[in-house]
Order: C-alpha cells, then structure tokens, then sequence
C-alpha cells in the first residue's frame, strides 16, 4: 500500500518513529507498515541539541540507510536545515533520490518562535514542485512551543494544506474540540502526536485523526530500559525514572 | 579515579555498553563510573553487520563524541578492523589522540577462526607501544566461537598478559572451574560478559572477577523496549520478545 493511502485506512496509521537502522529495522519486523524518524533521537544519538538545525547529515544519512527498510519511510527534517528556501528543495530532492516516502516539516524555530506563515507556505510549495512525490506532512508548532493557539493553527493548517502539503501535524493537541476544528480545517490528513495518558489512541481514532506518530517516545523507552538493564545487573532498584524531552537534551548540554 | 584503577575496587567494576552518545550520557547520569560500547550496537545502528571489520569509521566517529563524557571511555575495536598490526596500532593512538582510556581487541575473526596466537600477540605489544596509556583489554573467543577450550584460553590469557594486555575478556566464560582456571593463569585482571541466569555479578564478586561487562544486552534491551512501547499504543499485547544476538544480526542482513 502507498504511504499516501496509508492515511485512509479504516483507523488511524500508527507510526512508530525510529533513530537509527536497527530501530527502524525492528519496528518493521515486529509489523509496521512504515516508519518515521526522530530528530531528538537522531540528535541525541549525534551528541547534539534538537530542533537546533544541526543534524542535516546526520538526518541525511539516516534516511539513506532506512531507504533499505521494505516500507515507506518518513524523515523528520526539523525546519529544514536552512532558512533558504532552495536549500530545502534541494535537501528533499536528495531525499527522494534514494526513495524515501514522505518528510515531516516543522514551522517552529530554534528560538522558539514560529516561521513566518508566508515564508513557510513558500518553503511548502517549492518543495512540492522539487518533489511531488514526496508526502509533505507540514508541521505546526502552535500547541508545541509557547501557548496553544487555535485560531493561528486552523490558520496555518489551511495555508499550508492550500500551499500543497499532503498532511498537517499538530504535536501537543489534545483536547476534542481543538482536534474537531482542525479535522474540519484542514483538508489533508491530520497527524496528532501520542502522548502517554494524554491522546489515546482509540479516542484519535474515533475523532477521525488519519495518522499517530509516536516523536521520541521509543527513543526515550529505549533508553531507560538501557539504563534500567545496566542497574539491574547488580541487583539494584530497576526504578530508574522515565526520560523526558528536557532530560534528553539535558543529557547533551550537560 | 583512573581507569585501571577502577579494575582494583572491593567489587567488580560493572561497565555498561554503549552504541551512541545518548546512551553512554544516559548511563553515565546513572552513576556509572566508565562506559564501554558494544560493536553489535554500533553496527546494527549503522545498518551493518557485527564482527565483520567494517565499522571502523562508525567507531572512531563514536569514540570521538563519547570522548566528552566526563568519564573513563573504553571502546570495542573488534579485531581493529585491519590485518595489518600498524593500522591496529593507528587506529588506538587515533583513540588515544581524544583521550579515549581503553580498548576492547579480540582475537575472534569473521570467519569464526581465532587469530593465530603469534600475530595477536604482536598486535598487542605493537599497539601498547604506539599507546602506552590505553587499558588494553585483551579478548580471547576460545569460548564465543566454537566449543569452549579452556586450555587454548589459559594459554592465551597468559600470552596476552605477556604482551602486555591491561586485561583479559573472555565473553562466554561461566563456570566457576573454568572462571577460577583463567584467574590464577591470566595475572592481570579478569572480564567477564553478564548473560542474565548465566553469569550472575555476585557469584563473579565472590569469584575475584575484576570486570563486568553488558555486551549488546543493553542495546537489545532498548530495542525490545522500543517496539514494545510502539505496540503499546493499540494496546496490543506488550509480550515482544527480547532480541537475541543473532535477531539483530538478522535485521541488518533482512
């Protein structure tokens, strides 16, 4: 099945998001139908900050080694890499050079502000005229950096639907009715991130949202359970808490 | 407290394996004294095989940004990724040059045959004259490949000494026979791999073992940790079973 028809499938697609190849190799055995990646994880693996714009090779040779995997394959390219609009073009046509399926592009900034809305429905339409193929799952950081902001999200995701995006993702969004407005907004599938306890995925699925991406969460897991195996040798307590986002990119600053 | 020091403590020194910064920063927030890295880790993450020589670039690239840990680093150089006895000793003093404390060399090659014993020795005392101040673990596979030969390790374990190995690693070793066997031959100090029900880490404290090393058991772990977490969110059944060595080595080759 195409990544595209993925998104119509009669629940969501659950997409599971991998660092390396053997993250994404093992999420493919145990029967994902496609796979994404995360910059925290991609970052933190590297020894560098998220969401900073610094891991363009890192990212590119991810995407080269998961192009292997028998499923389509998403990249997160944060902003991409580059306030230049051509740079981005450029970056996902060498993308999907080696085939991969679809890229998650985000308007959040690494100064925690939001691109301009013209400047990222730019950046949307010229990477869809360099790669038509690709799935363009445009990203809006409203509820994700600084105060939920519905009105500029619905704003957005339309925009970004009219500029040529194949889908919207909102990390953050929880609430029903905040998913309702976007559902009905945006004219492309929805993508709403999975957050323990917070958006389950049978109420996603009910609301009608397209596509589940889980962001660091397995990354995050994995990690703990790295560290929970280690202090688990020598007998002691295998209550080593769960990471977080900020402990993750506190892991590299440190 | 140096490296070697840390070989002489009231109980084993437990070394935890890393595969990428992440989890070598993560481990060291835990408490670890010293990190390790486990080259199954480092390969399947680059999507290659283990103990086929071919990850010498990821290893170095590893080394280089593990470096920055605020503790001891020693790094699996399998075979050190050359026949040749100066690209071994090139490669240490590359590790030594970012101040990497220690090195994992085994006499196991891809083809399952140990090294000759005469070229491993040169090997060792050619790569402790080019750096001196690296811990020189030597490792022996007369357990891991093939059925174990405890003759073949006493004389190895010794020979390696003589050439000036730090240590010894002998991955595989169990019984206590064959522990206490290894532990009057070799007069420097002992490395054995947890195996959970196999190797308990109290039974080698009270056997006199020095080192206690995870392996690939920690990158296992997080990796079964990740597609459980991923199967979790359908609420499917988290009983995905843990990865055996051969299970990663087999999504790299898939």
């Amino acid at each position: 099945m195409s990544f595209h028809d993925l998104h119509h499938g009669d629940r969501p697609l659950l997409l599971p998001n991998a660092w390396d190849f053997a993250s994404g190799a093992a999420l493919v055995k145990a029967g994902f139908p496609a796979v994404g990646t995360t910059s925290l994880g991609v970052a933190a693996a590297a020894g560098k900050t998220d969401a900073a714009g610094d891991t363009r090779d890192e990212t590119v040779a991810l995407a080269r080694v998961l192009s292997r995997l028998p499923v389509p394959v998403t990249v997160d390219i944060e902003g991409g890499f580059s306030t230049r609009v051509a740079d981005v073009a450029e970056l996902v046509t060498e993308l999907a050079s080696f085939g991969i399926a679809g890229i998650n592009l985000e308007d959040g900034r690494a100064d925690g502000t939001l691109a301009p809305l013209d400047h990222q429905t730019t950046v949307i339409a010229a990477v869809k005229r360099a790669a038509p193929q690709v799935f363009l799952n445009a990203r809006t950081d409203t509820f994700w950096l600084g105060d939920p902001d519905r009105d500029e999200t619905l704003r957005r995701a339309r925009a970004f639907a009219d500029a040529g995006a194949d889908g919207i993702f909102v990390p953050g969004i929880v609430d029903d009715a905040d998913l309702r407005a976007v559902l009905v907004a945006a004219e492309v599938p929805l993508n709403v991130l999975f957050m323990p306890g917070k958006t389950e995925y049978e109420r996603l699925a009910r609301l009608g949202v397209h596509r589940v991406s889980t962001g660091s969460l397995l990354f995050r897991k994995a990690l703990q359970a790295a560290v929970v195996t280690a202090l688990g040798v020598t007998g002691e307590s295998g209550d080593h808490p769960a990471l977080s986002y900020g402990d993750v990119q506190g892991l590299v600053r440190d």
